[in-house]
């Protein structure tokens, strides 16, 4: 059962299926909320409003925040309102996130939509046996009389599509115009111009309906990624193309059926069919892109790991498989590197990068971590292989951040531990920001040591079933398991958070640039949205940086994906960005393994 | 069982099933071999010599042209002598027609090759971790290096085919460039840059192997059609779809296989694959235009018979179903109007029309006769139904031009009939050419009256099974059916000889020009090449012109197929030349049925 949240004013719809914080949902759709405490009901300043649909109960941690008198207006925080039905939320301009970058009503408009499809409505004279004229020609006529347009042109599918559309409307058409080529046909009445971003995720394939002439989104919906079947991580991918390359087939035509998929209900909110998708854009990381083009991956899985292009591809989302108007095209931007992918580019050009000359980090956290430095002209990227363990993944415990997982963890100087719970109800597990969480206030109660070691004897450690120690944050009532962090889970953390401090610190090197020097750092994934900057910077995950400096932007790939769907400007932006960032491959740098070690250690707080 | 006629010194190779004349085969193959008499061994000017195989026994006839000693030699009469197996034949210069367009050694050169694409050797740098440019970076660098090529690009079949080229020849390949766009990679050695020339007849297939860069044809080809099984005209194929559009795929697909068959086998002659094919162009009328190109026929089918666009188109080759370089396109020349075809064009354009402001007529004779006026600046055309009479089918005792078809006729004063066969041995049936043969005969013995009634009481003349009457020409001996002309074989003939006149005759009037202007007339089709002029004025087929005023071209729309593959300055000029070509609807001119009735009527030769 799908259920929807819609957001007013911006009108971006969510198509979902889980329950899930409207936090978490405006970031899937793209709208990053306003946030300090990374959704942790302390700041107060993700509030919103339900306009329609169940009302929940508020929270003790909302009334904090709201007063009695807005809470029954609706108001409520969007880290602690868990929905699973359908509403409508109210998003205030206040609770937006300022470097929000899709174009909506009453925010910042930060591209000007150019779409590179657009519909015009012809009138056309029907043949007769004194006028054999063929169809194209009647076309050009009308589109010359009617617009000024020259030359038209056509492809083969939209050449089909045409001689048939053309007789059911009447000779009276909207014609879908790449510009002088002509690609769709539809009755008259039909006017809006769409079109369909993806992030093609490792796990997740995040889709966005978009209007073209306005650059809204109109709808958005995820679902996992279906190759997830043949492993979860990168190298498992490309690894079941290399060990039979029949898999090529099904790793990329499974994706495409699920964009279709989603795509034909993303359409349906509207009234429309996958006919009148009439342009794409797809991000992804290389490995991604290379497996959704068919392109051969093996010489991505080995050394030195060499994409086949660096630049934008633009081919027939036929081609591709996808469902689409007849002579639709599907932009692919380029990649930057093997390891550096175009949803990195996305999320640069949408954080807008390039754009000035100030000192900035760009990390998207993720199973592998892309980091750029920009300082002055140059831009420099790399990327380090982070794991899942910020995600949640092969973390005992570890679970997405949805209802009941444990978001935030408080150590009290007696021990006592103190935990919040997403949906207020008991808690199942722990989500990427309850995990860092747990990892500074353990380190600060001396639970761990500078290395990461569990030190045994303290309160709430205990040898786990294997063995090894356990800290307990949550003791199961009522038949319930305890939820703990054990040695090994630490580990994986302070394995993730050296590789990607590793990078940051190589790259601040190369670039001569110390701490201090740092203007803006910029934190794209799902996990970044959660991110509590103060926890993050006690870890040591970031570099010593003034919290006010540090912003989660939520999906910027999906964002800057769909600035590139609707704007053939910020097409040329990329394009220009993607030349200009330098890829660092981190494994030749010498001394690589001391800057691991010293990101791997915990600082005191 | 297939054998291999190849002649020198032109260097092409025909592929054919059945037993044929070298006149025939020359035919197939695209050469024009010079002939007065339209093949009946009476002009002696098919001279050719057998230089390699078996040596055909000579005939009466051949002695009469050639001494003893040029027998000795291996000289022989195209027009007489029947090939069966794997055979080399020597065309002296004298041989060949001159119009002929195909540039071949030793022959006026009637086009300059300007292919579309190349072929370059690159030698590239392969990568390292310390220099991990993309694939395309690299060879972008080799080309720009090498050739001082710029901005390359290349599509997603081309991209795939590429990766692992790449690295199968260690880096050092041969570039096939369109533009500058990378469509195929081979490893080095292979320099020989071809393409395929198809001309999509309503009943046969035929193929030409091409070398791009001389623009000789190198192998040639004809098979059935498969359509055929849909029905023999192109009315039944446009209403094949019609009742059930699903055999629209299967109408495309079969023929796509059909070529791909025969271009593995021209291919394998010349020691190459379907990969190497860089570059295509198909001619046809516009039904198997629009048929191959999948385009929607019911508007071709219906009045006022529209084609869905009158201009070139070129794709994708693999969008056709066809085998060929990964990133390989096919050209397919602009149709003119419903009922003229691309076919008809390439005929123009080998013809060269609209080269000069002479009065010329074209006539490309078939089951739809396509024909084209030249005054001046202007060239009108115009299309009619002529059935497949002309090609011996729907008569009686029709069959091709092949072994023991009657070719010529001759009926005495004293009613005595002699008849000319192809191979010497017992007549099996009549081919087009003697078709017309007897009639002029019989018309001029008065066994025709001027409205084409047999004239029952005459000798020869019999009732037949039917009752109605028939004329016999060969008395069956040792059991062999006697074969005879009957009342309707002769209506079938004047039906198709008096839609072409009728189309001539409006041309002519339209232009306002009479038989004495006529500069020249140009005839296409197989059986042009058969065509006595001689008996086609006197059957009033054509209008009262001087006989050496009246040439045969043979295939002429595929030798115009094969200069538009390898010139691209070809294809600008068919495409100024489609643009030219006036279409004239001939059921629609006033008066239309008097033309018709006049264009039946059959003079006294
Ligand atoms: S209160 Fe800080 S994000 Fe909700
Ligand atoms: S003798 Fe005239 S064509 Fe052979």
């Amino acid at each position: 059962m799908t259920y929807t949240v819609e957001f007013e004013p911006i009108g971006i719809r969510l198509i979902c299926e889980e329950p899930l914080t409207v936090f978490e949902a405006a970031r899937q759709a793209g709208v990053s909320l306003h946030s300090i405490c990374g959704g942790k009901a302390t700041c107060g300043k993700c509030a919103v409003r339900v306009v329609q649909g169940a009302l929940p109960a508020p929270m003790d941690t909302e009334r904090e925040h709201l007063s009695e008198a807005l809470l029954a207006e609706g108001w409520r925080l969007a880290c602690r309102t868990v929905v699973a039905e359908n509403i409508t939320i109210y998003i205030p301009p206040g609770s937006l996130e300022e470097s929000q970058v899709v174009q909506t009503e009453g925010i910042e408009i930060a591209f000007a939509p150019r779409p590179a499809v657009r519909l015009l409505p012809v009138e056309i004279t029907p043949p007769s046996l004194s006028d054999q004229a063929s169809d194209m020609e009647r076309l050009a006529a009308g589109l010359r009389e009617h617009h000024g347009v020259e030359n038209i042109i056509a492809g083969l599918p939209a050449l089909r599509a045409l001689r048939t559309a053309l007789r059911e409307t009447d000779w009276r058409i909207s014609a879908a115009l790449r510009g002088d080529e002509i690609i769709a046909a539809y009755p008259l009445a039909h006017d809006r111009a769409v079109g369909l971003a993806v992030d093609i995720g490792t796990t997740k394939l995040a889709c966005y309906l978009v209007d073209l002439e306005s650059g809204r989104t109109l709808a958005m919906q995820g679902v996992t990624n279906p190759q997830i079947a043949y492993g979860e991580d990168i190298m498992s991918r490309l690894e079941a193309v290399l060990v039979d390359s029949a898999n090529a087939g099904p790793l990329q035509s499974e994706v495409a059926t699920a964009i279709n998929a989603v795509a034909a209900d993303l359409c349906a909110s509207q009234g429309l069919t996958p006919d009148h998708l009439l342009d794409f854009c797809l991000v992804g990381n290389t490995a991604m892109h290379h497996l959704f083009a068919r392109l051969p991956v093996g010489p991505l899985a080995v050394s030195p790991f060499v994409p086949a292009l660096n630049t934008a591809l633009e081919v027939d989302a036929a081609q591709l498989g996808l469902k689409a108007a007849p002579g639709a095209r599907a932009y692919l931007p380029a990649p930057i590197a093997g390891f550096v992918g175009s949803d990195h580019l996305a999320f640069l050009l949408a954080a807008n990068f390039g754009e000035d000359e100030r000192v900035r980090l760009g990390i998207d956290i993720g199973t592998n971590t892309e980091i750029a430095l920009q300082v002055g002209k140059r831009i420099v990227s790399c990327s380090t292989a982070s794991g899942p363990a910020f995600e949640g993944a092969h973390i005992r415990h570890g679970m997405r951040a949805a209802q009941g997982a444990i978001q935030r963890v408080k150590i009290a100087a007696d021990g006592s531990v103190e935990c919040d719970i997403i949906g207020g109800v008991a808690a199942t597990g722990l989500c990427g920001s309850g995990v860092l969480d747990a990892l500074a206030e353990m380190r600060k109660a001396e639970i761990l040591n500078e290395r990461g070691r569990m030190q045994t004897g303290m309160a709430g450690v205990e040898a786990a079933e294997d063995g090894k120690p356990a800290f307990t944050l949550v003791k199961g009532a009522n038949g319930r398991r305890n939820i703990t962090i054990s040695q090994q889970d630490i580990d994986q953390i302070l394995l993730a958070k050296g590789a990607i401090r590793a990078g940051i610190d190589i790259l601040m090197d190369t670039l001569g640039i110390v701490s201090a020097d740092i203007e803006e750092i910029t934190i794209a994934g799902a996990f970044g949205t959660y991110l509590d900057p103060v926890n993050a910077v006690r870890i040591g995950l970031l570099p010593e940086t003034p919290l006010e400096r540090i912003h989660a932007v939520g999906n910027a790939a999906g964002s800057g994906a769909r600035m590139m769907l609707a704007s053939t400007d910020c097409r040329l932006r990329a394009e220009a960005l993607a030349q200009r960032v330098e890829y660092l491959e981190l494994t030749i740098v010498p001394g690589f393994n001391k800057y691991f070690a010293r990101g791997i250690r915990l600082p005191v707080g």
